[in-house]
């Protein structure tokens, strides 16, 4: 077993983002990030699978926090309702806080095709996920399905202005208001 | 140059789609779609560049379908009135004399995930196009990225349910009724 080191994964992530916007994702090494972090390559793997992973990690603990807060949702709640409140939760105390490091993320992501193609499939499960906790509270299958799409590009589209920078508003006040927006566009086919 | 096959893309097509379904997509070979098609290799890639090219060589010409359908739709129309005409058209013109053709893609590709990462990534794609063809009727940035990714969610909640056997209405009836779905469900925010 290795010593403790001092919030280790925190500092493997801050050298990780680093080095991924100094030199593009696929020119760094897991012996660089660990390196920059002051740490050994074996402790970087006591944390993460591989170089990818660092900025994936999180995805299956928010989907876990969002699938338990749309199960706990008031029975009589609409299902797009919901989502939204479940999401402006999550925006408020998972995001707000590490705002800049979410920016950085979004900038690595940005910069790199594959890095994409694996947020979108990570947002497509996010989807399935809250669909599928939407149809335990008893929402049917077609508004289930179109109600966590919809919390999805609502949630994507905040989170895109919000990353952008330092002058935006925070993350739940921008989701309520895409999620206004988009009901107001669709408002014009009814 | 080869004599000219009458129908070989159709043929190719069909071939090829039969043997993905008959041993899944990974265990087929351009050799056995050719020979199963009465066709050369030669011939295949003259249509195609690879066996996945054929279940997505059809996406950019949609897009560029769609594209001209939402930059030609009437100057006063609501954006999501727009991209849900432009799919409506699409799927009446484009997908409906296909169905059979449709529903046998869809089962291809739901049974291979790096497919199905693959159609991911095409819809997204296919979104921005939509976005983009949207902002330069002047539509302003958020709205137009709301409502492109607001038809895509449709359309493809109304595909699948399509593809999924020959008891369903037309693709588009099923657009506009999943537009109307989305409208009902996003209004209960406002």
């Amino acid at each position: 077993m290795g010593r403790w080191e001092p919030d280790a994964r925190g500092r493997l992530d801050a050298a990780a983002l680093d080095l991924y916007l100094e030199h593009g994702f696929d020119h760094v090494t897991v012996a660089q990030i660990a390196e920059r972090a002051g740490l050994t390559e074996r402790t970087f793997f006591r944390y993460y699978a591989d170089k990818r992973e660092v900025l994936f990690a999180g995805a299956a603990a928010l989907q876990g926090f969002l699938v338990d807060a749309v199960l706990a949702a008031p029975a009589a709640a609409e299902p797009i309702a919901v989502v939204g409140a479940a999401l402006e939760t999550a925006a408020a105390e998972w995001f707000e806080p590490v705002r800049d490091h979410s920016r950085r993320r979004s900038l690595v992501i940005a910069a790199n095709t594959a890095l994409q193609e694996r947020e979108l499939i990570k947002l497509a499960t996010l989807s399935r996920a809250l669909a599928e906790a939407l149809r335990q509270r008893g929402v049917p299958d077609a508004a289930a399905t179109l109600a966590a799409e919809a919390g999805v590009v609502v949630f994507r589209f905040a989170f895109e202005r919000w990353a952008d920078g330092p002058g935006q508003p925070p993350l739940a006040d921008l989701i309520r208001a895409s999620m206004d927006e988009l009901a107001a566009l669709t408002a014009s086919v009814r």
